[in-house]
């Protein structure tokens, strides 16, 4: 008999449902000694929060995540809500005694993530933040190939993601769906929001950055806040890029940025080593293009591998090769991972302290733009 | 509050796991007035079919279908058996008064499947075949595109579909995951477990087939089976390819084998018409490729279409633009237009009868590559 | 000092532009002993063969073949002129002890062919038939990875040569550049035109094709005629798709079409054996895709081989690696391998007899899809 | 009768073979009222050149440059040599009024290039760059494109030019076809030698750069020389990138290297306007990727073009739609420009005014590297 896991969410946005989904699923593909059970669903909105909770089988509802947090069967909670709110509900939660999972970014800054990740450890409680990507199966593959040291010495590393869903200038800004928009909820546009990813992705596959230079840029100055319905001056970055350098001597470029017509989710990464080079994107998931220079020369190329088959990472436990699976998944596999951890006592990452790491990249990019140098990432 | 719609499942592979998670997913992304509950699962290894159903959560188990039919509390007969058990449970099922889902191929060949068709219309149940290809949004958006009248007079279709999981001759045949290569449970090999796809698709999109000629092969001989234990001659065909004609004048070629190295699950089907023609890649099912000739010629090209929007067939209830589903969404969509057609009075397609065009085609196929010459399609 | 080799071009159609650049270009790329020159040009239009010969760099012209064939200055007769016309001007120049080249098809027939090889071989004149793509450099490094074993036990043959540029009804037949549209001056239409190319390919790496099961289609029916002003029927197949087995035990599909909407000149062609599999495209000739069962499961794809390097057939004489080559460096090819093969002895390949397989095939395809039967091809 | 054009080529490497391809086959596929004549090679090995003047059919040799720029009988200078030597060529050349084609990158920095703006201005004599990519037919048509208005406000841009032929350490600096590795001869290593091709077609196709912020890195610190066979500091920059500003408010990213695995001359740009997006890869040059936001929302997808019919830029002269050329013909098209823009009293683009601009972009790239900051790049 499985001992229940009992979620707690909070939030029900795009991630709220992303998440939901996750739970839904996990025990039916991964062998878990833990049963997950929705057990309540948190927001402000009560007739959103009971629609959202029926929609997914959630037990209960609370409209006050304090209340959430102080309920004894709860054992998870999730924090689905906007930047702006993590540090206070992820600190009480942790105080509470609950295992938190917290959206990415981790925090609005550096500062605000190191009071969160001490908070976190005092607590002693599991904790992770959903970089999802990391457990895209072809990325998870690069990382393994990374590992077995197929590479070499790592001389380039380069990434983007390139929207193009803020172009139209008449979008408003604030409010459900638009938060990421408002700079007071977001802490900053395409940095926090796209760029996260493609830093934890990197320091994961890379390991540290020591120093970066980046420019941003807003290219729609004001937008109308749905909030205040007055066209309000935006304070995110609509756009930003930045030069880097690794710890282990490779050089790379970033870049993000919502203004890439043609382009709706397009994050790639590509790492070019002494042996062997790796490539990745978004809008076709399952696929990992690897490049060995070993190969012999008049049959080299790059190899598209088509990752679903059942030694590809996470893929025996879905359909057989050749069936692809999609965005979804990703969040499916952190939670088989973050139970699973708690089970054996070896955390899944990233947890709070390790998405602190993106943290303080992010804030030296947007140190970087605003001061137009280079500047150096603080370690904790 | 929604109705229940109670299902028993009959069968626990592949397919049997396929359609349990759909059944899973459909309510909490689509908008039905019925409630899926997972009732009962029936297999005969009773072992396996608790574990079974413990993992997807049904809340009953059966060990012989006969009496899962019986069983008041049943709406829908699912059956995912291997394909010479259908008939016999379909027409059951039908004869009790219960909706019917069948795994594809509907029968072992056009004439048992036409006595099929005549249970199940006598019944007057709803019933449906689960040729899920159909509902990959990017398939579904180039009926749309064809309905449209976009393609103008069609010249060709070509599909074909590709894997390699049979070429090594250790592989033996008959018992669980292998009675496709079982000519007695299967009733043909490729011709009936892939081609089948490839016509139904090509019926829906291209209309009705008046004539084929074909050939087939058997690569390796024979096989160990694995309940008798012996090496036997092996009756399925290893691969089919056919050329043909259909009645709006275009001419095809299709292909199927499991012995193309380097393909896992290659279904590709391609429509040249007048105006514009039309690819798509079951390795990735997101996408489709679309030509259309009145593009300005300086600019035209194929267009790689990311089947990701809110306005592409179904993906308005996943998630946002750029971010893909995957081959199991096929299942869920074709559970929800199930449900909302019973719900509407309107069946969704293909059922029993849309389905035997197909077996028509499928003995057709068999017939000529026997005899060696071209066969007409034998209609209702 | 190199030997002069004398060319005697006939007709300055397209074939005579790309024969005429190959002539002008190979000794700057390829160390022959003999230097090419272009000594004549022969059509019965004065004018237009003087422009072409001017363009060219021609020393001379004549507007009678049989003036041309009589020149003492000319070593090398190459025909360019319509298929219906081929078997006379060969015969005549082989008789006259001239090498002589040959535009593909060979001839209009078999039979007709089989009288050429035996004119030719009578006279023993140097000889060679222009089926180019062997010689491009991605279709020849097929050709080396085959001979190496590397495929294994093939199982599937697939070629395509699609094009789109004959939909248009008012397109007449006949005449300058559409005399391909002309049965009696091409002999056939796709089958003769692009399944030949086709052909000579896939008897060149898969070996004799045993026997064809072929269908034809003529999908507008009357054209207008250049020659004489009226609408006449059209004699060609517009389209032909055919089955057919090799002598090694694969199996194969080909088809060819004018009326793929998208695709101009399309050849593909894709080989599967028992350990590799081999796909090239002609829109992309630069790259050969190459898939290795024998790669580490966890890293195997196809190879996307970008053949450009000094070590890939022919590119050591080109640019440097990563600089694409084009479709008129396979007749430079061809004309290298054509002089370095008479300097040597070892005639190159495809020569009239080599040629006349593809004829037998050709024939087997148009009796086939006349007949609605399957047809066994011819041997000499 | 056409009038001759008569060419001094000074130099024998790469570019002098592909300048030399180019002007022997100029007037076989385009239209000029002169005739390039290749009148004289010049090299100071006198074997070497005589070698390179046989095989392509050059009516003399020149062992000293000076020697060459004083005969009367030759019209154009060609500068095919290392950077290092441009200036004091070009400039003598120019005084002797002579035309003159020099290689890229113009000068080995800006203060060097303006002196030789100078002079050629004041010899009035018509000049030219061999920026050759601005005349790839995909390129050029990216600048029709752009220039038709059809990408609305530009947001972005992004450029790279990776090779991985140095990542050896064995590979030694200096001599010939090794100068580029040599910063005594080169100036710098993959900024001048690519960012200088990637900064040409920028300033073409999305206007003036105001401001660039760089990192450059040499990986291997030392090599032998050929030249004094001794071990020694490697002077150039093995990696390049750099963000930057341009006139009309778009941010951008260019890198280069020559140590990404797998990229053996992977040149690409992209520009994403609010209206469309574009982008060209040189490994596949023949085609362009376009995406227009116009297109119909399901039906909207980056189009592949084939960039091979009779109305792409320059494709007409050649063979027929779905046939592509290659690089070679990159220089062709830029002759036959210069030639006909002599003829018209139009210069053909890059003249070395314009080359200029590209090297006050190269100076403010190498001085933003060295002193780690954002520099604007000078003006003329």
């Amino acid at each position: 008999m499985k001992k229940p896991l009992n979620i707690g969410m909070i939030g029900y946005g795009f991630m709220g449902r992303a998440h939901s989904n996750a739970y839904r699923k996990v025990n039916n593909f991964f062998d878990l000694n833990h049963q997950i059970v929705l057990k309540a669903a948190c927001a402000r909105d009560a007739a959103k929060v009971k629609a959202f909770a029926d929609n997914w089988g959630y037990e209960s509802v609370e409209t006050d995540w304090r209340q959430l947090i102080e309920r004894k069967d709860i054992d998870v909670i999730d924090i689905c809500t906007p930047n702006n709110t993590h540090k206070e509900i992820a600190t009480a939660a942790a105080y509470a005694g609950k295992m938190v999972l917290c959206e990415k970014p981790l925090s609005m800054d550096g500062p605000e993530g190191k009071k969160m990740v001490e908070a976190i450890e005092k607590a002693g409680v599991p904790n992770m933040v959903w970089y999802n990507y990391r457990r895209v199966p072809a990325v998870t593959l690069a990382k393994q190939l990374i590992d077995q040291g197929r590479l070499g010495r790592v001389f380039h590393y380069r990434a983007k993601f390139l929207q193009d869903w803020t172009i139209n200038p008449e979008l408003p800004q604030g409010g459900a769906g638009l938060w990421r928009l408002d700079v007071a909820a977001a802490g900053s546009g395409v940095t926090g929001d796209l760029l996260a990813h493609c830093i934890d992705t990197a320091l994961w596959l890379n390991g540290p950055i020591d120093s970066v230079c980046a420019m941003t840029e807003t290219f729609v100055k004001e937008r109308k806040h749905t909030q205040t319905g007055k066209v309000e001056k935006v304070g995110i970055d609509d756009a930003c890029a930045f030069l880097c350098r690794f710890s282990n001597g490779s050089l790379a470029t970033f870049e993000s940025t919502r203004y890439a017509r043609g382009h709706k989710a397009l994050y790639t990464f590509e790492i070019n080593g002494e042996n062997a080079s790796i490539f990745w994107d978004l809008h076709d998931l399952h696929r990992l293009q690897y490049f060995d220079h070993r190969d012999e020369g008049i049959v080299r190329g790059w190899r598209s591998i088509h990752v679903s088959d059942g030694d590809h990472p996470y893929m025996g436990k879905w359909w057989v090769p050749g069936l692809q699976i999609g965005y979804e998944h990703s969040f499916v596999h952190q939670v088989a991972d973050f139970v699973a951890g708690v089970e054996k006592g070896q955390p899944a990452m990233p947890d709070f302290r390790d998405a602190l790491r993106t943290q303080f990249v992010l804030d030296a990019i947007l140190q970087s733009a605003s001061e137009g140098r280079w500047v150096t990432v603080a370690k904790e």
